[in-house]
């Protein structure tokens, strides 16, 4: 067999995060990847009258995403879709959920075969009472097996090195062991399991459960709330997927870095949390406070929490996810936050 | 039957927390209750000039231990221990666990032989590799059946009436629906679950995990590291409950307030996580720490950080619970923290 030829789809705070980790790696492994070049696709975009691409190609760089942390040199930026993942054999896709529709359009038909990939996106893809996780749709939409990868990991955390886990569920363990390959360091530290939906899921889910953390944080009402509030939260992820999803395994939610852990760091320091506690009182809406507060990074949560709410309306189950209801209730249909932990 | 005389042993910060819900619910219910008065045994000090039992039952308030909150006109406060117990039928207990055993003590043949009891003790009792818990020992000293709770419970903030929850383990389901009575209210939810092991054990071990994540945030490690930390802090109680106590129920630690929720509150706000933090680069002891600090409050990570260590030691287990040692090891034997992570 060939060596692999790695792909990033996506170059934002977390996809840059990756690059730093596939861009070491690659050349630590060289007997396994081809350790010349990985090649990330970047929406191209200007940053301080330059190319994005050409700002992170001189400088090893992603100025604009996660400024201060360098890339190796083999990490390569790349405008065009289609020539990033040309040839590669192992894709990574990190973009925001809103972006991978447009991206699949214009790969589909144009990786190779025997490439494989896995999902860094956090979302759910719901159509009327229909809903699949984007590791799916990837799948679907490329014909390759398709991993995912979540876990206790803001971005800028990662990228210093500080002590992280993660989790990546497989559908076959020669694939988990090469993503594995591909991401661990001495301190950030990759547990494998053979559950794609489970992972994804969490990955989806707890940024609901985040924006709840935030409501409370916002009302001031203490770290007891916030625990119950976090407690329940996992209980309706895992709820929802052992209802709606086939072989979702229990302990990824309460055992892994993609579960419980993730929670945790998501309502501590995540971008949904922070935007969610700034919402309470603020007089102001998500999107003027996403784009004031997040520097053009997207938010996922309150999206999610749209999703979630569509789907459980279509299935007449809303009734039995009473803290993902309120969150939709608060964000878009106007409840006052102080109702968030009525009826819980 | 006759009405429930309620007792509580012990005025601490939690203890008059506790004894605020007693006070409101035996009036709340007089047809279970006693409502004419909730005992309280208060271990005598000077506060300000005066008897603390003066300060507590002129003012309602328990101004050294929960200052600004105000008790139910029923509590009353009692320096003498067979005193205050003297009739019940309900007995709370709820000091620092290294007064248990004296308390125990005088109690012992002194208390009705129909009273049923309740643990709120944060610890276990360690002889050799002999382990019990609290609510065991009151048990088989007392004569009398013990239950547990435990919960992510903050005094200060379950005192302000902010939402929260906590868990009950009961041996038998008619005290356990007795407590839930006592305790619960609008705003802090009671749940029950058959689990006096599990729900002590809880209590007791979440405290080495809240020392571990202080020494995470005064290292400036982060909320991944911190999440990481909880994690696997959490996985070592369950493991260590399974591996030496029969019949703990998995679901304590992952699904109930007195696992999960508990050790997130505690790791966010709780005076063990504090002192934790404060000892990283203070070149104090936790001694020292603690009187600096906690107002007269106890540590009890630390201690019992020490004695599971002894009993892990004489059980030759120590090398099984990586998280748990490590904390021993930096709290008792002088282990740089900065090697908290290392091996987990």
């Amino acid at each position: 067999m060939g060596k692999e030829k790695v792909a990033i789809v996506g170059s934002g705070n977390w996809g840059s995060a990756i690059a730093r980790l596939a861009g070491m790696n690659t050349k630590k492994h060289p007997d396994v990847f081809d350790d010349s070049r990985v090649a990330v696709w970047v929406y191209e975009e200007e940053f301080e009258g330059k190319k994005l691409t050409e700002v992170i190609n001189s400088e090893h760089e992603n100025r604009k995403y996660l400024p201060g942390v360098k890339l190796e040199d083999n990490v390569v930026a790349i405008p065009d879709l289609k020539e990033a993942v040309k040839d590669a054999t192992a894709l990574i896709f990190v973009t925001p959920h809103q972006f991978l529709g447009k991206a699949l359009d214009s790969l589909e038909g144009n990786v190779r075969k025997d490439a494989k990939a896995i999902s860094l996106i956090k979302g759910v893809d719901v159509h009327g009472d229909d809903i699949h996780i984007f590791a799916d749709v990837i799948e679907q939409r490329l014909g390759i097996p398709c991993s995912a990868l979540s876990g206790a990991n803001i971005a800028n955390e990662v990228a210093r090195d500080t002590f992280s886990e993660t989790t990546i569920g497989y559908r076959n363990k020669e694939d988990g062991e090469l993503w594995l390959k591909l991401f661990q360091t001495p301190n950030f530290k990759v547990q494998l399991i053979e559950d794609v939906a489970g992972v994804s899921l969490c990955g989806a889910l707890k940024n609901i459960v985040a924006v709840a953390a935030g409501f409370v944080d916002g009302l001031g009402y203490g770290s007891n709330s916030k625990a119950a509030i976090m407690r329940i939260g996992l209980l309706e992820m895992k709820h929802f997927c052992q209802e709606f999803f086939t072989d979702v395994k229990e302990e990824s939610f309460l055992q892994e870095s993609a579960g419980v852990s993730d929670v945790i760091t998501s309502c501590l320091a995540g971008r949904n949390y922070k935007v969610a506690a700034a919402f309470v009182g603020a007089n102001k809406s998500f999107d003027q406070l996403e784009s004031e507060m997040l520097n053009g990074q997207k938010l996922q949560g309150i999206h999610t929490a749209k999703d979630v709410h569509n789907f459980l309306n279509a299935k007449n189950r809303s009734r039995a996810y009473p803290l993902f209801d309120k969150v939709y209730q608060i964000a878009w249909e106007g409840v006052p936050v102080e109702q968030l932990t009525e009826g819980l």
